[in-house]
Order: structure tokens, then sequence, then C-alpha cells
């Protein structure tokens, strides 16, 4: 390896002099450059010799380092002389490799490679006296780069006004993106040529119930595809994002470029850094199958390694919820009159009207608690159980939850002792509506409340705009906030199920019992205003990139007018692909959402969410097309059994599953679910056939799915 | 009472119409209106029959109240349709009234009295359907009122723009004032007329560690006098700042008037409201005599009884402190290399280099305990005791300390024992570097520390910018964080003793265990740049008409060159200045601030100090004019003690002590101390006479202040 290395230096040095230094991916298909242009760093990507990432540039713009007070007038002249963009030499080069192999405490697969070259440049800005690390790590499937800052006299505290971290595309290409937000990452997914990104994006912003939109600029993942006959699928994302604001990128249409844009606080700042201190990952996912990027762990890769003593608590689960009933406005968080004026610890909850729709109350819970046990389940999540629903949103409110204090018709104790007579641990829920100094207060009280009564998962919520009011979902006192949390609830060996939080970027990997953020739109919005049919053939590509997603799957009865005729909503899927999202949406805290009423009409069909795994030893994406199908096969941990599920956006697709990922020579008994000929998304949802076959690794089988439809396999070796 | 209310009434109908209230104060010589004059809420006052306050207008502007998120840009074109302060028609009008005796739980008397009568009137606007409440409290020594804001249909959250109450005075007044700041008021104080403020503004605001001013307004209270052969005292402010911001006061120099202005949060906001909630009371103190405002407690009988239900624990202290020598620079609060780049949890501070100037170690700390020990004192503050200092301020760090750990060279259980065995507690500092966010997190540990080692006082500190950093200082969730803390203490029984808070309005009477507020330059900014010698005369009018502020006084040796050949800088007073301090300033946690080694060398003058009380049966203002002279006699709390202290600005002064405030027939002693012939605060601060004298209550004694000078008394019954 160091060979090649040293050969890569050589051909680097020929082409690019003496100023670059080179650097190539351990199998040598990646290579990249870094050179510095009249004293501006820059860099670029090559893959397989072709030209990924043209010359582009790097640096920061800072506010002087003492000048925290910010008024609405933040920007100074003397400010740009403390940028760390310009004037740079080379001072030092460092070169390292690595070829690890690691165990996630849960994850896709048993086992996940971090192999990888690494260049850092140290560069010194002569005018100030100021060193920074820009450090490549080159993988054998792209690209991750980083700014270190070094701990030295003239650099100790100061603030960032931007990063500009370029990367220069040499063409137009396709991409899936959502709009950039501060706050919110619960779009609709659209499909572009990078050039046609703004004329789209005003289309792209619908409203939101928090949002601070980017004009013009796209989140973080974003999904490209250079079209042609040799296709290169290449995903821009970012990975560790800790004590730094999440990153978004502007996009320059004309030059097929994008660059960062950090998170601000409302004053304007995007990041208060103390040295040693380094920025997140920027990463660059390039292959020529869009399969080998929806497989990447480089975000994971680029983390580091936990530092919890004890991951013995962390585990898959399975749960049911008292949720969808409160999404589709059957039943009710609150307890008293909607929009009643409550305050906690004055307000007599008790002596609330009660609104009769209040979902968390004894005689409902039990009869989950019951569908759930016996259905093999782990857990059931109770939402709306804690008082202070009825003006928990948009009232800039700060102490509005108390997490404690049930409502008068949620008998915590016997709840929980009933649960637990039955196999089954409750999950506690703490929405925080946004304000999180209030939530910090309660953690350690709420987390012994759980230790209390035998909870060992929490769902978080931040619907609505963050108090401290300075700040955004995305912004770096936020983002320490989440993982402050995690680290928290470690303490009490608590699982940290997030939502409205930021996307995780690998931090898992630090923080094992983070199991999952939301940041996306969740099987909710289909209650909402709906996801498009292609929306989950998109997610794995992006949002999933650095982490899992509670995105609630195992919707059977999708239309909405079941419930409140003439409703028109209904979820965009058919029966048979809500199954199939089970394999192919990696989520080790699994939801199975729908009421147990409408299981109940299909307990054929159940059988798959039943017997599917939330964890996994091996994973295996047979096909894949973002914006139009995913197949993944997954073998579920510490067994020798394996689940497919296969997936169509909005137009009928045909699949032959080829089996030959099975063990040789062994006989397996395939249980398969597939939509049913006359199915359809819209007009026949719940048209399904079951039925068993024996398989081996060399079958192969051919699925009809219809629009928005899928298929889902449930395969065990015969004994 | 009531006799005279209705006659109130039925006077004011007369000369002011049918439209208008009329309310007078128990003793007749107060009277106001309210009146509304095309739906607009319009209030006066007279003081015998003079006005004192023309019609002043009532209101406040709000924000639409769902329109929580703002931008850059807030005031939106439909907001003023939720204006309070327009289209009224009154509604209902309740009066009520009360003479109350109620008990600090420390104070300057021991009772103080709450006698007004109370005028509420309803106003509804018509085209909202919204009510309000305007109430009026008049007093025999001025004016309260605040807003109301009941909850109700239409009205139940809100965010406040402005609040528009005004005070709109016939006649220019010389008035004594800073400049309004959200985030400081160690200003040096400005003695103008009210229409020369605007002239003089620019020059009076000097540069602050946090500072976000605003123009031509001047913070709140202010002293104002009209003067003339029948001369009356003012003074603006307002009480129980509480879940609001704190106020400034806008001047219109033309028309002699004020108008609130509160402090905004980063994003313009003023208050997020919901109802039923209360405005703070605007108060307007009225007296012929100076001595009258200053002995006025009107500001304590409009906040509220204390809901704790044990303050047993909350005594009077006197206390030295390991400080003054930190504040001149002759010891560091810090034990690293100044300007070290640390970071808690990561740094391992017994491995800094030592910087040798360390003030919180063992030796010293042990010497100050011998001497307070050996002198009487119950308490030792020691600064700089735990970890963080090296790097604490500017930097928006907000982890910077964790009141937790001690520095290496500081044996927390050791000194505690020691001080225990000698009968001193040692005072608990905790310096949040305004970083509020990571103080909350940390009291519970810190308080449970404290308890455990006997701690039951603690200084808090908030120097530099808060974090969050949308806030500041004075705005509302800032508030709320300070008394969140004196709640916290109280869980724990600890008394706070805060520092760059906001300045209390009467809260001490509903959180006694805040003790003190700093908010004004006490006597380390003597070593900052100086205070002027009236600073002390004003002070009283101003900063403390809502309660007590550590000023630290004791200074004997007030010249710097003392320590440091060649230091101009030295405490603008004499030595006897100084000791008088102790009776003028009232405060129950109060410092003998300067080090032992410069008591040591005048014990005979340190004995005024041992002496004097901290807590009072009964306060007798004798004398006193703002910004020239205050002569303060006190009886020290359950005993037959009585001290007096006169001060003098930077003009020398006499004044004759009559002693008629004395037991009838019964001998006292008196101990006197008074400025030496040759006395001078800047050059012989240090001369002094002391002398015993028999007295009785028809005794005169008359006092030669030199400038800037003063006299102490310490008078003991003769048994």
């Amino acid at each position: 390896m160091k060979k090649i290395t040293a050969g890569a230096i050589m051909l680097s040095m020929m082409f690019a002099g003496v100023n670059a230094q080179s650097l190539k991916s351990p199998d040598g298909k990646f290579e990249m450059d870094f050179q510095l242009k009249q004293g501006v760093p820059y860099y670029n990507l090559k893959y397989n010799g072709k030209t990924i990432v043209e010359d582009s540039k790097l640096g920061l713009r800072l506010f002087k380092d003492t000048s925290i007070k910010f008024a609405s007038e933040i920007a100074k002249p003397e400010d740009v002389k403390f940028d760390l963009n310009n004037g740079f030499t080379k001072v030092d080069e460092k070169r390292d490799a690595k070829n690890e192999t690691w165990q996630p405490v849960l994850g896709e697969k048993k086992n996940y490679i971090n192999h990888y070259n690494e260049l850092a440049v140290t560069l010194n800005q002569t005018s100030t006296d100021r060193n920074i690390v820009v450090k490549f790590r080159l993988f054998n499937d792209g690209l991750g780069f980083r700014y270190e800052f070094p701990q030295q006299k003239n650099l100790n505290y100061f603030v960032i006004r931007e990063e500009d971290s370029e990367i220069d595309f040499p063409t137009d290409m396709k991409s899936w993106w959502i709009v950039a937000d501060y706050d919110s990452q619960e779009y609709q997914y659209q499909e572009t040529k990078l050039s046609e990104i703004p004329a789209r994006w005003p289309k792209a912003a619908d409203a939101n119930a928090s949002q601070t939109l980017i004009k013009n600029a796209v989140q973080s993942p974003v999904m490209l595809k250079q079209e042609g006959k040799e296709p290169l699928y290449i995903n821009v994302a970012e990975a560790a994002v800790l004590d730094y604001p999440a990153s978004h990128l502007e996009v320059d249409a004309q030059n097929f470029k994008l660059k960062t844009h950090l998170t601000a606080d409302r004053q304007g700042a995007k990041g208060y850094i103390q040295t040693p201190s380094v920025t997140p990952w920027r990463t660059i996912i390039v292959a020529p199958k869009a399969e080998e990027v929806m497989d990447s762990k480089m975000l994971f890769n680029l983390n580091e390694p936990t530092k919890y003593t004890d991951t013995s608590y962390i585990h898959p689960t399975k749960y049911m919820g008292v949720w969808w009933e409160m999404i589709i406005g059957k039943s009710q968080w609150a307890y008293g009159q909607p929009e009643s004026n409550v305050r906690l610890g004055v307000t007599d909850f008790s002596k609330l009207i009660p609104n009769g729709k209040h979902g968390a109350n004894n005689t409902k819970v039990k009869e989950y608690i019951d569908f759930a046990a016996e259905n093999g389940f782990q857990g059931l999540l109770i939402e709306g159980w804690n008082v202070g629903w009825e003006d928990w949103f948009g009232h800039s409110k700060e102490f509005v939850f108390d997490f404690i204090t049930p409502y008068p018709d949620f008998d915590i104790k016997m709840l929980n002792d009933y649960a637990h007579s039955k196999g089954i641990k409750l999950i506690m829920h703490h929405e925080t509506s946004g304000s999180a100094t209030n939530y910090e207060r309660w953690t350690d009280k709420a987390y012994q409340l759980m230790n209390k009564y035998g909870y060992d998962a929490v769902k978080t919520g931040y619907v609505g705009d963050m108090i401290p009011r300075g700040e955004h979902h995305y912004s770096q006192w936020t983002i320490n906030h989440f993982y402050r949390i995690a680290e928290k609830a470690n303490e009490y060996k608590i699982m940290v199920n997030s939502h409205e939080s930021v996307r995780p970027t690998g931090e898992s990997r630090t923080y094992p019992n983070y199991i999952s953020a939301e940041a996306a739109r969740g099987t909710e919005y289909e209650a909402f205003g709906g996801n498009n049919p292609d929306h989950q053939t998109i997610l794995p590509f992006t949002r999933w990139m650095g982490g899992s997603m509670d995105y609630t799957p195992g919707i059977f009865q999708t239309k909405l007018d079941y419930y409140f005729p003439g409703d028109k909503r209904f979820v965009k899927t058919t029966l048979v692909k809500q199954l199939a999202l089970y394999v192919v949406m990696y989520m080790p805290l699994q939801m199975a959402a729908d009421l147990p009423e409408n299981y109940k009409k299909h307990m054929d069909a159940f059988q798959f969410i039943k017997d599917v795994a939330a964890d996994w030893d091996d994973t295996k994406i047979l096909s894949a097309e973002p914006g139009d199908y995913i197949i993944t096969a997954r073998k579920a941990k510490g067994t020798e059994n394996w689940f497919v599920g296969g997936i169509t956006d909005e137009n009928k697709r045909d699949y032959t599953v080829d089996f030959s990922f099975l063990d040789k020579g062994k006989k397996y008994e395939a249980t398969i679910y597939e939509d049913g000929k006359d199915a359809d998304y819209i007009n026949n949802p719940q048209s399904y056939n079951i039925y068993k076959k024996e398989i081996t690794s060399k079958s192969k089988i051919n699925f009809k799915m219809v629009r928005s439809g899928g298929f889902a396999i449930s395969i065990k070796p015969v004994k």
C-alpha cells in the first residue's frame, strides 16, 4: 500500500507540478490532487482516470475571534483578514492508511470495513502565522476531507462566518434533492438536473411547522447521477457533524458546482470554535452502480469509535404504538379540550373538561399491550401520556412539558406492570416542542422515571421553533444538545429515537444508543399531505446514508376514508410495499405503525412483520436506482434467516430475484408476499398473494410489482 | 378610606368628565385620573393638587400571536391590528384598598407598611374583543400601575413588540441617570437636566464587558428633582419584573417625557406571554424630601409575599473574601498560565504550568480564615477556586465551568473543615461567564457539593455575553433564569448573591434567599477605572430602590500604588467614608473587602466593621440629597444598638447629627469615626480620628466631612 501511495505522489508530481500532493484509494481507482494556487487551497478527484471533481476551492471565512457579540450587522470590514482561505504555504505533509474491520452495535452488517489512504497537508497562513490542516481520506468508495485546527498561539478561538468547501463537477447531472432549510428536512424529494434546481426550487419548498429556507440551496446528502453509457452515481454528504452546524449545499447551476452553506444561528454565526478542533468530513461517494453507493459505510467509518463502556443495553426492538390514530386524527394527544390554555404546575389536569378523544388512556393502552404481546413485539410506544399537550405547539412556550406527569387517565405504574407481565416494555415519548432548554432541565428526572418503571427507549421530538430562540434545529448549539441527550440517556442506559432532530451522519458509531433521527418525511406525512410513490426509493440514497430513521412502516389500512368517509388522504403504497419497507429501510428500532384492528384483518400478511428482523449480520443491495426501485436482501442477526424486500415507484416493474446470495447447497423455505394481480396503490392497495416455496441459491423468482407496489420474502433454512 | 375614595370619584367626575376614573392615595395627597380619549388609555398624577404627570398614554404593541418565528425583518404590516393601545371602551371598574404590615426576612426595618388604594379598569378592545386590565395602586409615596391580561378566548398567547407606558412630566427636571443597556448597568452616573440627556448620552456610554446600548435612553430607576422653592423628588422605576424583560426609559427631551423601552431578545421580541399574565409595575415615587424617596418600600410592596415554606436558613452574614487582590491584579483567579486554552473534562489542570499567582490556594485561604475568624466574621468568599478560569471570558464558550472541580491547590474538604473548626462558613463562587445554559445543567451537582461541604451562600456571576446567544442579560429568558436559580438554590437552602444580573425591583420579598444583585458599578470599578466621589450618594436613590447590592465596601488601602509603584488607580473615598458605607448601603450579606494585611494596620478603624450590623430593625434617613450626601441611622436587628453613617460627594461638607431618634432618657456610648482634619480622598485618605462619647436623644454632634469623606458612629446603650 505504501508503494502505491508513493507511486501516486510521483504521478501527481509529473502531471500537476511540484506544488501538488496526490493520493490514491487503496484499490487505486480513485486519485485526488491537492494544490495551492496563489496561496489558495484546491483539490480535485478522479475515478478510473475520469475527472469527477474539477479543481475546487477550500477555505473558511471567519469573524474576528474576539468579536463574539454580534448585532444585526455582524460583518466588519476588518474581518476579512481573519479568513482562512488564502495566503497559505504548505509546511508539512503526512500520510497514513488504515484497513480495519469494526462491528457496529446495531447495523446492516456484522462487520463494517474502514479502508483508506490518508493525506494531511499542513498549511501556514504567512500573514497571520496560523496553521490549518486539510485532511483527505480516500476510500475505495470515494473521498472524505475535513479541516483541522491545531491549538496554537494565534488560533485558539474563532467564529465561523462560512465554510466555503466547493465541489466543482465538470458536467450537469441528474439530482435527487430537497430544499435546504435550517429547521426542517420534511420536504418532498425532487428529481431534476443540477442546472434545473433554481427553477424548481420555489415549487419544492412547501410549508412546514418550523422552517428557515435557504434559497436555491439543497440539503445534504444529495444524490447525483452522471448519465450515459458508463453512468456514475455520486453522493455528496458530510460525516461526524459534532460541535459544528449541519451543512447545506449552495448550487451554482451554471457551473454545476456545490458549495458548503452552514446553518447559522439567529445572529448569523456558524460555529463558535475552540482549538484543537476539526470540522465534519465533507464526503463524495462515487460508484458505477447505485447499489454500491447505497451500500457505502463511509459516513460511519469517518466517525470515531464509541467511548461508551457498556452497550449491552442497546438492542434491536420491534414495537407498536398508540400513535397512528393520533396522526390521522382519530384520537388525540391532548386530554383536555383542544387549545386549552394550560400551565404546568398550575393547571389541575384532572379538572380539565376531557375532549373524549385522548389516545393514551388505560383501556386503549392495555388493548395495544395485549395485541403487541400476542404477536411477539418487544415494545409499545405511547404518545400523549404526559400533561401539556393542550397548547404544546406554536406559542414559543418554554415550559411546555415536564416529562414526568401522566394525564389522569394514564396509570403509569399499572400500565408498565401490565406490559411487563406480558413481556412488553413501554417506550417513552418526550416531545419537547422544540424547547430544548426545558428538556435539559428535566432529563435527569425524566430518565429516572423511565428507569423506575423499566422503560429502556425514548422517542424524542422537536416539533416547532427551537428554544433557545436564537437557535435553529441544525445550528451548532442544537446539535450539541442532541448528542448531549444521547450521552445523558446513556448514563441511564436508554436508547434514543429522535424526531425533528438533525439528520445523522454516521454518529451512531460514536453514540450507539442514538438509534435514529427522523429528519425526513416519514409515514406520518402520508396523513399530512402525502409522500410521492418514489419517496422510499430515494431516502436510502440520501437521508439514510448516515443512519437510521423511524419511518414507521406497516400501514395496512392505507385509505383514510375508512375512518372518515370522504377523506381523500391515503398512504401512497400497496399493502405489500409496506411489508417490503421493513427490509429496504434499515431501522433497528422498528415500528409496526398501524392499528391492531387493521392487522387483525390481515394476519397472514402481518406474519411478515412478526417474522422480520430489525438488526442484521449481512445486507445485499440486489438492485437499486434512485427514484425508481430498490431490492434489498438482509440476513437476520445471529441466524440463517434472510429477508428480501422490493419496492417500486409510481411505475409498475418486474424484477427477478436471484437467490445466489444464499448458502450454496442449502435448502430454504421462502414465504412470499406479492402484490395481487389486481393490486394498485390508488384503487386496490390491499390485494396480495402469499405463498411458500422451497428455494436454493440457484433459485430465481420473478416478481411483478404494481405501481407503488413491491414484494417481501421471508426465508428460513429447511431443517 | 372608602369615603375618601368615593369623594375622589366625584371630584374627578367634575373636572375630567364622566369618562375619567379618579383615585386618591390613603393620605389624600396624591390623586390620579384614568381616562380614555378616543379609545386610547391615559392617566395623570397630581400631588397636593400640583400636576406631577400630565395626561400620559398607556398601551402595548404586539406581534401577531401565532407568528412566533421571526427573521431579521420581524415587523409585519398586519401586526398593527394586534396592538393593545387603541379602540378601547371601559367595561368594568373595581376598587380595592389595603393597609398591611409585613416583615421582610431580611430588611432595613422590622416592618414594611403596604398601604394603598387601588383602581382596576377593565378595557375592551371592540375590534378584537379582547380585554385588558389597567391596575393602579396609589400609595402615600406615589403611584404604581401595571397591565393585566386575563385569560380569555381571544387573548391566550402573544409576543410583545413594545410596551409604551408614558410618563409625561410638565417641566424639565434635574436627573440622575446611567445610559440604557440590555446587558450592563455598570456605568458612571450622570447629573443633567432631563432635556440635556441626549447631549450628554454619548459621553456617558463607556466600554463594558458586555453591552448593548439603547441610544438616548436611560436605565430604570432614574432619579429626578423638580427644583425650586418647593422641590419635589421623583423616582421612576418598576417593580416585580418576573417572566418579562427589564425596562429602560426612552427620553423625549423636548417634552420632558419618558417612555418604557423593554429589553429585546436578539430577534427583537420583548416578551412571550401566556395569559393570565401581568406586567411589572411602573412606579412613580414622589416626595418633597429626598429622604422620603430613599425610604420608600413601594417596590417591595408591589411584589408578592414569598411562597417559600422555610426561610430559616436565610441570615445576615458579614464576610471577607479572597477577592480584592484579584480585582486589583495582585493575584489571579486562574491557576494556569494566562490565556491557556483549556477544556473541562479534557485538560489535566494538575499538569498546567502554574502562573504562580493563583489566589485561591490552601495557604492563603487558611490565612484569610484565621483572620476572618479572629475578627468575628461569619463567611469567607473564595473566587477562582474552580477549574476553567484560564480562558473563561470573551470566547462565547459554553462549557466554561463545571462548578464542582477545584484547582489542584484548593483542598475543598480540608479548607471547609478548617473553616468550620473556627466558626467560618466558606462562601461559594459560581461565575458563569454568562453561560446560563451551562449553569442550569450543573446547579444540582453544584448545590449538592455546597450542601456536602456546608456552604450556605453562593455568589453568582454573569460576566460577558449571554448564552443562549439569542438573549441579553435583561431579556425575559434570562430574567426567568435568575429567579429559577433562586428557586433551585432555595431547594438546597442556599442564599444567592448575584452579580452582573438584572437589578432587583423588590423581588426579595418573593425570593428572600435572592439576597442581592449587583447591576451597578461596585467597589471593583475603583480598580477598573474608578467611580466618581458622588457615586455612592446616587446609588441608594436608584439601583438600591428595589433591593440590595454587593457593593463590597471596606477598602482601607485605597491607593493602589501601595501594591504597584506608580499605579495611578485609587478608591475615590477616604477610609472613614468606607466605614460609613456599611450603614448607608444596605446589604445583609455584607463584605469587608480589603486584605487582612491592610486591616491589621488599622485595627482601631476596623473595629467599626467588626461591630456594624448587616440586618436592621429600623432605619432613619437623617438627611440626603442625590449626588451630594447621605446620612443614615440604623438600629441593629434584635438589639438597642444604632449605627450612623454619613458620606459626602467630591465636596467637603458639615453635618450635625441630631440623635433624637434614640430612646428618650437612655444613655448611650457612641464610638465616633471621623475624617482627620488633614484627610483628603486623593492626598491623605487614611487620616481619621476615633473617639468615644456618651450621648442621649438630646445630643447633637457636628461632623466635618472632607471631600469624598464621611463619618461613622457605633452607638450602644450604657448598661
